[in-house]
């Protein structure tokens, strides 16, 4: 265990550490004491149906989903429906390797954890701790497009509504390679030591070999081209890099990294279907918007059309951005405006 | 100095080495006996017009030419043409790091040498040695094209014919970042030892790294995802990680790798011309067909297209392959074709 300021409520406002006890893993090994870090906003009705789950993304904690996605503005507005944002496991807020006071599954020792896991502790959680078996919906990117899937095939009968945003519902052999690529450039750091450093710090030159990584896949050559990257307020693409980029990488937690992008490596839907994607996605009986970004590198459009093919019902709607897939972040203005448009309609049906 | 076997006649068939003598360097420094490995195919005509340049690509040598561009069978073909394949100055088989025997500029300590340095190399190796003056055409792709557009920028009236494939003639902010986390992967290694390593094999952990980012970024999505690895003939993605990319990666130098990586970051036809693109790419008076791939993840098509907007009467012409920039490699069965083809058409006029 260590402190690392990053994962506090300094830095990610209110939340809740809930626990939803022991947690079997898919793949073997158990969190005795599993604990969810989650946000809740606005109420949940009295006939409980109006609850949104929101699964979080690899680095991202519920704080991304407060500052930009939810608000009286915007689709997920909190006077109408109940939002309940629930970190992953691993993410350094919920259970994670560097502050569970667990020994056992501590640092290094921590096990290998799925979506599947993660989404069977997100049903536990809504409907022992909230009351909760039916959603409106579940929104998530990424990682949480990964979850949102996965909520879709598993629980189809619960969930109403899924608006999966830049991710895949089985991760592809090119992603598979990226992520190993993002967690070499960590743990080929001799301060990481097999998971067992002191402090993120030890660990900043690999946590920056990283956070460069990203500046290749997460932002467009085109967003890099075009100059776009000047609506961060930086003056040369190497100002984007050491002051957007590496901050921002280098203050996480590199276990919780390793932990979640194991996670995403794995993620894949037709485990449920011995391999078979479309009979896995043909389950579903949520209404469905496919929610891929323009410009995204490593989750194409083409990928996240192929699996909107096989939902019955789904429709494909991408998102403009010439940010690729760190569009999530929300910093072109014309983001969000799509963002809502969709929602609102997936919502309003 | 070690003895790498990669860069050996046994590896690379027959080539010469020939000194161009002293070659002073762009940005300061020199090379006291800068050699260049040539292959050279086909015969000189009487007229002296009828002379190709090939320059090499990133980690490439002339063996990649010859094995699958040059032939009877191709549009380089060299009962026509007299084909003179440069290796680019540090690339292993040219003066580099790793053979010199000029202690001041060994392994560490080789300067710092530009796209420009090259051509100028080339320019005096083709005038002096060869007694060419002007070229047929300058073909070459991805480092290989920023140095045909040099040629084409630098020396307007003596390249009749140019065929810039896969690159750009100014490198681009992405592309900066790209270089950079590809030779991260490489220097980051413990063994690299700030380049005083004893043998790249100190530096596999580094090389198999640096491989893998050429997995995401030379090979593209839909390569990887449409199955149309199986060409190679391996059984799955892992093996094609295993037996392709890290043992062709981890057989380079090092050294080679920085050297090369930092030239291809400075590449820009602009510093000709105070930084104006549009005025510097205006000069060109060959008869241009820019050459993209269409899946390239890192020269998109539109980033070769808006240069070819610029270059007096070029033209795009896109080669559509699925593998993206390592199509280079030729082995996706309908490339050569359509090289083959562009070619042929810029041959002729």
């Amino acid at each position: 265990m260590y402190l690392n300021p990053f994962y506090t409520p300094e830095v990610h406002g209110p939340y809740e550490m809930i626990s939803i006890g022991r947690l079997e893993l898919e793949r073997g090994g158990v969190i005795e004491d599993c604990r969810l870090a989650v946000r809740t906003v606005g109420q949940l009705n009295e006939a409980k149906d109006n609850a949104i789950l929101i699964p979080t993304w690899f680095t991202g904690t519920h704080q991304a989903w407060i500052d930009t996605y939810i608000g009286p503005e915007h689709a997920l507005d909190p006077s109408r429906f109940f939002i309940v944002i629930v970190n992953q496991i691993g993410n350094g807020l919920s259970t994670s390797p560097h502050t569970t006071d667990d020994e056992s599954i501590a640092m290094s020792r921590f096990p290998f954890v799925t979506i599947g896991d993660d989404v069977v502790a997100q049903e536990w959680l809504l409907r022992e701790h909230f009351g909760i078996t039916e959603l409106f919906a579940v929104v998530g990117a990424s990682m949480g497009a990964q979850q949102t899937y996965e909520w879709a095939v598993r629980f189809p009968d619960r969930v109403h509504r899924a608006a999966p945003i830049a991710g895949t519902a089985q991760n592809t052999p090119h992603d598979f390679l990226f992520t190993r690529v993002l967690l070499d450039a960590v743990t080929s750091d001799p301060g990481f030591n097999d998971g067992e450093y002191a402090s993120n710090t030890d660990v900043v030159e690999g946590l920056g070999r990283h956070a460069r990584v990203w500046g290749v896949m997460g932002l467009s050559t085109e967003w890099w081209k075009s100059g776009a990257w000047r609506a961060l307020e930086f003056e040369t693409p190497q100002q984007v890099v050491e002051g957007f980029l590496e901050p921002t990488f280098t203050a996480l937690d590199p276990n919780s990294l390793v932990v979640m992008g194991r996670k995403w490596q794995h993620g894949d839907v037709a485990l449920h279907t011995d391999g078979d994607l479309a009979t896995a996605l043909g389950r579903v009986t949520a209404r469905v918007f496919v929610m891929p970004i323009s410009e995204d590198m490593f989750f194409p459009v083409r990928d996240c059309a192929t699996e909107a093919d096989l939902i019955p019902g789904a429709e494909l709607r991408v998102i403009d951005d010439v940010a690729g897939h760190f569009g999530l972040f929300g910093f072109v203005p014309e983001y969000m405006a799509q963002i809502d448009h969709h929602l609102g309609e997936l919502f309003a049906v």
